[in-house]
């Protein structure tokens, strides 16, 4: 604890999960004080074949 | 907002989804007035292999 | 199975969640066939200060 | 209901999740009084490229 | 990591889920071999106004 | 897309989760490339009896 969940849209690269995790835990570190060994992140990778907006498939756009 | 996640056993087929992101998207619209462009569905397979129901993973039994 | 979370920004009464819930399972019944005592509808409201699109607190704009 | 929800990191057997999903259950059978065909069990697993315990993911370290 | 979540109709006493976390727990180390203190639980209560099985609210029923 | 969740212990205050909530967004948006609008973050507060880390509540420790 804390907890972090990214949902991403699919096609971001390791390089930007990478960063993203990284720069995550230290907003997260910097704003509630957690100790860094305390704070786990999550990324995961939303499908365009499982994602809806306004009721229509990302992949039938 | 809203967001709606539905979780299906998997073997449903695109189309079954495509109808059930649509059908949902409108019960939500009609019952709660958001605008369809602010509702997103999320539709999540869950494997035979990682759902037990009773402690027994569909795929066993 | 089939299970269907519904987040919701808090302030709709009862009455709209009761219907929304109704709608949503006939929904899923119709399209995937899920006989209704296997379909669960969670609706789960989502406070004002717990949830910040664009990075602020709707409790807050 | 009641629901569980396991996350565990990618590489455990077949054979344990089976071993996990039947103590899962029986440990909430005997302390909460639900009746085994009303719990629900899921174990999921969490890749090594999608979990960053303290910014880093688990495939890096 | 593992994480284990449970959800629960509201109801049942602090002293049921010690009870319930304690033995979850351990039904998690023995068979997945995680150290304990790598074993986090979330207990949390689901209010008979937000679960609907066949889509009817517990607190209509 | 993307979403956000952080799940943080209760205690922090208002001014310390819309920090949070500000610079979390900023990280998304400059490692992902997502525009702002696009961004949606979720601070979840986690009861003390509620979470049990090790199977002991947060509350009896």
């Amino acid at each position: 604890m804390p907890f972090v969940t990214v949902e991403l849209l699919e096609g971001r690269t390791m390089e930007q999960k990478r960063a993203l995790a990284e720069k995550v835990t230290e907003a997260v570190e910097q704003t509630t004080g957690a100790p860094k060994e305390r704070i786990h992140v999550f990324v995961k990778d939303i499908k365009k074949d499982e994602y809806a907006p306004s009721g229509i498939f990302v992949c039938d756009k």
